[in-house]
């Protein structure tokens, strides 16, 4: 269950088909995945979230399979199952290795477990650092 | 305040003498920062997160930047802010440009917005993800 | 699975059976929650979480649908599926419109973005907030 | 400490200028707040998180003060203390009550609480909500 | 700064001051913690919480500082400093020593870890446990 | 859907076969659980975690029965479904009771709300905590 109805692609106009159709276009695809369909109830959000998506996260000083990655890295730390699959598959089909992968859940793993440690021990911040 | 009162580094020794050594050699520094002063209490626990550093942060498949950014991604989303001054640092001590770490950030927002508009709106994984 | 065997309504009693014929008119229906079936494991919990309900998301200074809409921000924020659905479903038989929902979808992922922004730029509390 | 330097209004130029005097106007200071200040060093981001926050904040189906309030509701949730407080006062400006605060808090210990009894008992959803 | 005005413990009466009364009773103190002091805003909330405390946190089938070591656990996955503080003070007055803290948080630490590993790799449910 | 394709226990060589032998020895079990045979697609990995785990949750100055409590309350805290499903089942194979259980949820609950409070009220550290 979605919290509304499904999204048709065949019966969207306006922005939410300009969006879409900028959606396949750029990525090569022919239908559009459940993020976009369920951002399309809300067409302004659905239309600011791609322009901004289109801006963050192409090819910058960091490459853009770096910036899935770190994508990936907050999904894991948020726990969402969805960002977690489908970005882990974007990130392989920009070309990230298997390899890159599991070091990349290897570091997100261990600052979680530091991040921890930190507050546990009430760790106050070295002079150098403020 | 600590939890536990502070360790000094001059009367440290056994298994703590040998890890804050190595430390002060591998990162060529001559004081020890507070997080491993704190695991310091737990001479184990201290090993092991040394132990464990080294083999997870070291340059792999991944370099050493993108782990770091990978941390400071991490943290940021826990917001621990030790960890997000210490790390950003050795970011940018090996390496990591301004401009990096401000992609980095806005990769951290925007995936942070993300997994929460997947949450509101309860979306379904793609089949071609499952 | 749950942890516990599931709780069936019939054969309830005492406490428990008491706060179930309390939810079952109070919120007119004629099936209890798998939620309050749960908490029934531990009566003592079943009662006090169903009364301090009662207390907290009663019409107040603000009214029950802001409650809700609250309620359903802090569980997208955690990841609750379950208490996103059952809250948003709550929230619409109060009155919320699904227009209400889509914006209060909105104010959430902005607010955990800029979190985070926070937190990656360290930004220091202004002195007119301290 | 910030991560970056402290950005100066006086000297800030273009984008970065236009978008201060924005929010100099609307919201009728003098001062621009550090967070602001602080995404002044990538002025892209600045630009847009000025302008999606006029779009989504604004007075809509739900009115500012619920926005604001849903706003805190997250921030604390995040345990984010520059955002509870400079949104706690931002709450009150447009009209929130301490009355309404205080609710607001309750429901969101309240939430918390109950978001977490359903992952302790794994409860199922239960096949209305699905 | 709080959110609201500083309680003064002189002047506070009625509801407050039975339960202020309670609290230096019963923890044997002098002084209110600001805990209980902010809480004070709203007396409905102070009685529930000071009320369900006594009867949450009592020595039980689980001992009161085993409790206690679990409330910090969850306190340090919550970064909540002020928590951490005070319920940590709270485990060693009632009984906890140093090294039970310690193994705590390296229970804590390794946890947080190895949730992070659950998500990165989408680890299924084995059957036994559905 | 994994992240990567599903591990056979039959297939393992090297470190990996190793570990599995030592799990199943040490555990008394015929089966690989999934949590370690995705952790195999990264045999360091493997390794390390199993070796921590036999440092971190052997019986010590707090016993198993509290470590496994103390690692399900972080897994609910977190809201890791796979992780609060297997290690309340390893509680209560190491003997913790029904009742031992519902009361760790109780607290869990309690403290998440707690530290909201904390938060929307900011709260600020007593003297005596400092």
């Amino acid at each position: 269950m979605s919290i509304f109805k499904s999204t048709s692609e065949k019966n969207v106009k306006g922005k939410v088909k300009k969006v879409f159709n900028d959606i396949k276009k750029t990525r090569k695809i022919n239908k559009i995945p459940n993020f976009w369909k369920s951002l399309a109830h809300n067409p302004d959000n659905l239309e600011r979230t791609w322009n901004n998506l289109k801006q963050i996260m192409k090819e910058g000083t960091l490459d853009s399979v770096t910036k899935e990655l770190i994508y990936v890295a907050v999904s894991i730390t948020n726990n969402c199952d969805y960002c977690i699959r489908s970005h882990t598959a974007a990130a392989k089909k920009k070309g990230a290795t298997d390899e890159m992968i599991k070091e990349m859940i290897d570091v997100v793993g261990f600052a979680n477990q530091n991040n921890k440690f930190v507050a546990g021990y009430q760790v106050e911040i070295d002079k150098i650092y403020k």
